[in-house]
């Protein structure tokens, strides 16, 4: 790749606390696609580079979906008066085994893919369901994009019905290995598997066991879904009455570590807290969802506090979109009704901290990415806000604006590990 | 006006309890404008008059925007880290000092209005600034949209700064009258005029009783807020020791009765909201606002039960966009937290209740709107939701996604009292 730069105005972060508002400054994106930080003039060395003016518009590192189900696509904003449960078999569960026909998993992966590319995400950690060759096309799909994802087959064979259940632990492992094995052999660049057990209790005690095994051996990152939903837990507490709490589960089969994305956390018990503040292990806070289908709100700000890993995900389709700016505005908003409503709350998220919580956040989970610092893979969604903005308003604002006026029709460039991912020609 | 009819697929509510889902089917216009009533088909009596084929799409009543503030316009997505004085001081007040300019205001008036005329809304109940000639320009400008309005210039004497406060109460009076014989020349078709005290704390006792006396004078309607924030309440307490509360303040001077909006209403005590009952005044929720300002969550879902008449304002700018679709995903989600963390709300608000507070509950302030009854203006907003939705799909689907997938971008044509409000030729 040859080295480039970017002329800007750059909104990022430096952790959860730092923002940094950078107008009219260079970004250079290094040869091996990694940044080498924004300066207020293209340095030196670089000179005679090629250098993007997108002075006219903001320039941020792109939001990272850290949890949707790509095979839930087409059920977005449907079933919003159900709870988790109920949701689940009337209207998931039907509709994710339709992705047995390779034909529909084609034309709404397409879709999928095609929406994910236009808007202002540059990572995401992503569910297929539980058939191994639509995951794959998946995962074909998804590699043109350019985007980097996590793409997990999902496992489950238990309480579900048959048309999604797998039939039992050791087919729903062989399939996994096999799917593993053929990711391999695809060679993908930025495309990568990761372990994806449904919930608990979808999963058999040896399902569990074997997962986790599966991740150690392999080194592969885990996702699930944590404490969601009252009735959800009380299931898990019923399935496993030996267990301390639900994150226990995961911890005791090994699927719990610093490479870990758990969904949701709405009611982690300060037992679970330590566990997951102890393995490092991410909370993917997913807020429209969790309005959605009424499962609660979790105090996103307590754990920032505690220091937790903490990132977003549109989680469709319990999210009704996939627009990561109305996400983010969402939980800005359900952390006010929080701090509004109960006393345990005394604190709310910031703009700042949910903009971190998208971009730094949960780019951390792929290494370094999500920021414009030095050594940082060289991500950038360039923003057209002329729309609305003045050319004279301040970067705050701009940056204000942003959170509050954002939309995915807004995006007009964006780069990967300093590869173009859009191309306004298709 | 020559009858005309829609072919197509009808989203619309009789009242808050029952949505009317009529999949192809015909609404017939009269040459008076009002609504003959949804058929199976075209009426022989009706044979031969123009018929539009909107099959493909959706048709609703369109949304009343029953509460924002024009001269706020460039403020979107501005201060949203500040609580309602703080933020009147810092940013609103120096932003509506500027109407002075009728440069400036014709810029911002008419960037306000082209937006306007694009998305879901087909009335508005607007709060201009204390500018008499800058209301009248945003008149102007609304006049030629086709879109339903009323139009308030701002009576404000007290408590502000000087750059935007009237010097009394005998000015701001004579001003509002001139004003007022200004717009009966012009002789508006669509554009009235109401009564706008700002709030309590910014009118003197002598200017809450002029403008309650020039109400019951004209018959003109009356808009103002109520029941905001914490703080605003303590502030109206001081002022008027004597009123047993903030509603009643405004009923003392006339200001409460069949054709008033109330913006906000969180805060409403039992006697408060027995009095808006009794005088049959509407709670305008501003949901997005709420949540931005950090005011706190109206309980719509009680007041809907009482009898209120409730409806929906974006409240530009506490709140960050005019697209309504929004403003309702946003009451629907404060609800949920409401019912979700206070046992004292046992109910939250559906989607079709937030609905008829968008289209019938705002309409009826006008008469009859907001609906496809007969004997209703017809009002018609025709959605364009093929881009997620399939032809098989149920119209029970169409009309949840509508409300979760909405966006101003997806409105195809608008009518309001039978005229055609959009032209996409411009």
């Amino acid at each position: 790749m040859e080295p480039f730069a970017i002329w800007g105005n750059f909104i990022y972060t430096e952790g959860p606390e730092k923002l940094c508002l950078r107008p009219n400054s260079v970004a250079v994106c290094k040869e091996n696609g990694l940044c080498d930080g924004v300066f207020d003039r293209l340095p030196d060395r670089y000179k005679g580079i090629k250098l993007k003016d997108y002075r006219e518009f903001i320039t941020i590192p792109g939001y990272c979906d850290m949890h949707l189900h790509a095979g839930q696509y087409r059920n977005q904003g449907r079933g919003m008066d159900m709870q988790l449960i109920q949701w689940l078999e009337r209207l998931t569960y039907p509709e994710e085994s339709m992705f047995r026909d390779l034909d529909y998993a084609k034309e709404v992966y397409g879709e999928l893919t095609a929406d994910l590319s236009e808007g202002f995400t540059t990572r995401a950690a992503i569910f297929s369901t539980a058939h191994t060759k639509a995951t794959l096309l998946l995962m074909d799909e998804l590699e043109r994009t350019g985007l980097k994802t996590l793409v997990g087959r999902v496992n489950m064979d238990s309480n579900a019905p048959d048309s999604i259940r797998e039939q039992d632990a050791a087919y729903s492992l062989a399939e996994t290995r096999d799917w593993l094995n053929q990711v391999r052999d695809k060679g993908f660049l930025r495309t990568q598997p990761i372990v994806t057990p449904r919930f608990v209790p979808s999963c058999s005690p040896a399902l569990l066991k074997g997962l986790g095994e599966l991740a150690g051996e392999t080194g592969l990152p885990v996702q699930s879904h944590l404490d969601e939903n009252r009735d959800e837990i009380e299931w898990v507490r019923q399935l496993h009455p030996n267990s301390p709490s639900y994150a226990a589960v995961y911890d005791e089969n090994g699927l719990l570590g610093p490479r870990t994305l758990m969904a949701h956390c709405i009611y982690m018990t300060d037992e679970e807290c330590a566990l997951m503040k102890e393995r490092g292990a991410y909370v993917v806070h997913c807020p429209t969802s969790n309005t959605n289908v009424r499962s609660g709100i979790a105090p996103m700000r307590k754990y920032l506090d505690m220091g937790l890993h903490t990132c977003l995900g549109s989680d469709i389709s319990g999210g009704h979109t996939l627009d990561m700016a109305e996400v983010i505005r969402q939980a800005i908003g359900v952390s006010r009704a929080l701090w509004q409503l109960d006393e345990g709350h005394p604190a709310y998220l910031t703009a700042q901290e949910a903009f971190y919580m998208a971009t730094e956040g949960g780019g951390s989970f792929f290494g370094k990415a999500g920021s414009f610092q030095p050594g940082y893979e060289f991500d950038a969604v360039v923003v057209d806000d002329t729309g609305y903005c003045q050319r004279k308003d301040a970067m705050e604002t701009r940056f204000e604006q942003l959170i509050y006026r954002g939309r995915d029709s807004m995006v007009v460039d964006k780069y990967v590990a300093g590869e173009c991912a859009i191309d306004r020609t298709i």
